[in-house]
């Protein structure tokens, strides 16, 4: 008998004929003797209905009162859920974020959890009750309501998980589990049996959106044995997301390949090279909460030096428009952009002890005449910028290369 | 200064405009420097739309999770309306039941409120916050949200007005007070001032829908003073519910005319009269759970005895089938049935102290050969019961026989 943690998303109780196809699968658990405890979301559509009334009513929302709002979305599938849980004759009981008691701090809209009870819940799992928690919300010290911010439902998962010490929390989504990439640009991509935390953090910060980060960095912290699985596939054992690199002896060096349309890169050339000149540049750029991602500084001519980074896509136009404007006071010869880049990346714990897994990337670019704008590398993953209109051929050429399509 | 609960019901915040509009009343109260705590129902349509997705998931759904599901619609208006004040300048803070700690027995889906914790809204209102309180819901003893049934928002304005001690408490609805009569059937019918409590009860148990009778007895049990009133109409004072008969030395004798349409009637003929026939004939019927209103026994011939009761409409097939088959065994010579009636009231404190006010009623409907088929009388009502085919003659030409068309 296992205590299992169950999270599924909003296309997963999207409809009433999906709350009840989850209920099955609940009860195929409940039939194999585990105890089960089930986090949802609220049904997909529903949460931006309610952002959108309020929108409606206040041109900026007050961030109490939205999360008063928001939070109805999860208290209506619970209860469904619940009802649907006695209907196929099983002892169920729904818990809002404050009827648990999933303490937070007071930043509505985007809490942090701080504790929660698990006194109540384990007493009604040890007298047979499925238990359906409301994900994505919590209460403050005060009894405010409280949310975690978007996909804050995977970290309510994690976080019940880790204080109820489950033996596995499960996230159910509309894909089966973690691919070597996008299978609808490499029909051969595979799904990965296991996958690394780290690499999942790099997998998840770059684009492939299984899984929210904060909820992966919670696993990680509380060591919560991670699985993503497909709500719509009866069968199937997803990916599970390990903590020890050595779990899995045939590790591959390369597992996975992910990739980002969103950004755009910002270039000021000419610069004094003088020390500060990075902060006078990015400084102003932070103060207007625009999240800058890659940066690189390379020696220019004259004692010059050239500066690029990239921002998101949809802050291109007010990140250049400044830089601009700052061009007279920092020095610089000239100020220009590019927001048809695409950020490719390698992802993979074995590059730590093999070497040449960069000039194998870089090559096999090169000889399909891939140019190469930025590179950027971390200990395990490598990310390059290209042209966004060659982004397709190289993650299939290099997904070929580095042999993913082949099990490990 | 006075502290005023004002409670809308679920037209008054049907749509994003509403909503604005109650924001903008409220801020006039404000302006004027009352305190006010604002009691929300649903928008309308929202509660039937939550019971309708419970009964797509359970036939005959939960009644814990019922609670936890449509305890939503409240929540939704609150936090929307908290915006709106705020949009406005005004302080404001949105609580839904639990928050406030409205503690309720633990009966779902009709619980009764047992103790109001006014401590936070008393300084929340000192600070100078509008208190927006979800209406409808409470939270009993472990935690579990329950609801108070249909209506219920009415009790939670009553209440919490008893609670904080208020001024007064204003129901907002879509009719700007009680009349005489039925302006649709009698066009002369006028706005009443004042009505007492007792005559208050009388007609809204008659049909009168203007208030939950549950909200009334409250507000009598606590001596919170009601008032109802219009929120499409920025004018109007509404219509003040009383507790001292002599608040108005000018008491009309006669305040207004109910009607129900509502009921059928069943009759017993010719059955031994024998102590015990009533509960004999009744018994099976309340069994039933099937509510009976009017009770009336006649002597018969030969030692038996007539018996007539009126019953719900929808209840009518089934009440002379289970009469039909008694039949036998009570010994009845005949059942017979009518479900085309109506009852007719008149309701006044002031026939308590005046005489011939029943011969009135009955010659008015005589001079307009209307017959009478049952009677019965309380201390401040008289019911007859006519065909239904003669309910709007009778109402017009009662409310001219007792001059209600005129201010007393």
């Amino acid at each position: 008998m296992a205590l299992i943690v169950q999270k599924y998303g909003g296309t997963s109780v999207g409809s009433v004929e999906r709350i009840k196809h989850v209920a099955e699968r609940v009860a195929k658990f409940k039939m194999l003797g585990h105890q089960v405890v089930v986090v949802l979301s609220a049904m997909s559509g529903e949460t931006n209905r309610l952002i959108k009334l309020a929108h409606d009513v206040q041109s900026n929302p007050d961030s109490r009162e939205l999360d008063v709002l928001i939070s109805t979305g999860e208290q209506v599938t619970i209860a469904l859920l619940a009802m649907a849980l006695k209907d196929l004759g099983l002892k169920a009981k729904s818990y809002t974020g404050s009827q648990v008691r999933i303490l937070t701090d007071n930043a509505f809209n985007k809490a942090r959890i701080l504790n929660i009870d698990e006194q109540h819940l384990r007493a009604d799992l040890d007298s047979g009750h499925v238990i359906v928690v409301a994900g994505f919300q919590g209460v403050d010290e005060h009894g405010n309501i409280t949310t975690l911010g978007r996909g804050g439902s995977d970290t309510t998962g994690v976080a019940l998980a880790a204080a109820l010490k489950a033996d596995e929390c499960q996230i159910y989504t509309d894909v089966d589990g973690v691919y070597t990439t996008d299978p609808r640009i490499v029909p051969e991509a595979r799904r990965l049996k296991t996958i690394t935390f780290e690499e999942m953090l790099e997998m998840a910060s770059l684009g492939s959106k299984v899984l929210q980060i904060r909820s992966v960095e919670f696993a990680g912290k509380y060591k919560v044995k991670l699985r993503v699985l497909s709500s719509f596939q009866d069968e199937g054992e997803g990916t599970l997301i390990t903590f020890e690199e050595d779990d899995n002896m045939e590790q591959a060096i390369i597992s996975g390949i992910a990739f980002n349309r969103d950004e755009a890169k910002i270039t000021v050339l000419g610069v004094p090279d003088t020390p500060g000149i990075a902060y006078q540049i990015l400084g102003p750029v932070a103060d207007s909460n625009i999240d800058v991602d890659m940066i690189i500084q390379n020696v220019g001519a004259n004692n010059t030096t050239d500066f690029t980074f990239t921002v998101h896509r949809n802050d291109y136009a007010r990140t250049l428009q400044m830089l601009r404007e700052m061009q007279p006071k920092i020095g610089a010869r000239e100020v220009t952009g590019d927001d048809k880049i695409a950020k490719v990346s390698i992802v993979g714990v074995g590059m730590r002890s093999h070497v040449g897994i960069a000039s194998n990337m870089f090559k096999t670019l090169a000889d399909d005449s891939i140019n190469i704008q930025m590179i950027s590398t971390s200990e395990i993953k490598i990310s390059v910028v290209i042209d966004e209109k060659y982004l397709e051929l190289a993650v299939r050429v290099l997904h070929k290369a580095f042999n993913l399509e082949k099990a490990a």
